[in-house]
């Protein structure tokens, strides 16, 4: 579990994709037991006025309606710690890791999700942390309101 | 707190709505603290080939991006226990209660929420709870998948 993994590239690559069309610069992708990219996706509350498509949540809404073997032995990447919502949706289709980029910025529901027996692994980069940092400095109403802080 | 409120009665039909469409007959409404609805929708599963739309999803989704205040003293009406996401979603949110229809189909993250200082209220609803039990002898498979257990 590295920050080479084609699973956190695509992540990261999907945050980078949110800062460039202005939004919240949070990825994420799902990558099935066998390797395979079942969806990816961005934050989309500030593009869609989403209350709901966070990075996971985009990622598990772009993979589809599947059926629970889908999700057997997956790994969710998110360049983030899962807020709460997030967190809930990865118990639900029990995926099996959550591998995430960084904790710094913001403390998710990693705690429930081991609870959970969801294996948990923090890859701590420095480029996750850095383009929140750059959003949070930019517009931080957008940030608190994401977070449901304001 | 009852099967009369208007919250409620909005989920109900809600709830019915995705039935004839041929949906998961889940219904979910967002009432604000001065009784105004803000959101309301139903399981679109189905509908959409969504893996996300569950009924409160869609009622936060349709609520629209708010501002943390909107969620003040706020009640997440729905027909059904919450799963772990839509749990995870009003915890994000903060709303202050959530009044569910029944919860012998399903138990969901009830406990969760309450430990994050959620109040949750089971109308106990034999409605609610037949019209689960008659889309679930229909169509088991598409329920167990909807819960992540097929």
């Amino acid at each position: 579990m590295s920050q080479s993994d084609a699973g956190f590239i695509a992540a990261l690559d999907e945050a980078k994709k949110g800062y460039d069309e202005g939004g919240v610069p949070i990825g994420a992708c799902l990558v099935a037991a066998d390797g395979k990219i079942l969806g990816r996706g961005h934050n989309l509350r500030i593009q869609k006025g989403s209350a709901t498509l966070h990075a996971e949540m985009s990622a598990l809404e772009n993979a589809g309606r599947l059926p629970a073997s889908a999700y057997e032995g997956a790994t969710m990447y998110t360049t983030l710690s899962p807020c709460d919502m997030c967190t809930g949706a990865c118990i639900l289709y029990k995926v099996k890791r959550v591998i995430l980029g960084e904790n710094t910025t913001f403390l998710g529901g990693e705690e429930h999700l081991q609870r959970k027996g969801i294996e948990v692994v923090n890859v701590k980069s420095a480029e996750c942390e850095a383009l929140m940092a750059k959003f949070i400095k930019e517009r931080p109403g957008d940030w608190n309101e994401d977070i449901g802080e304001q």
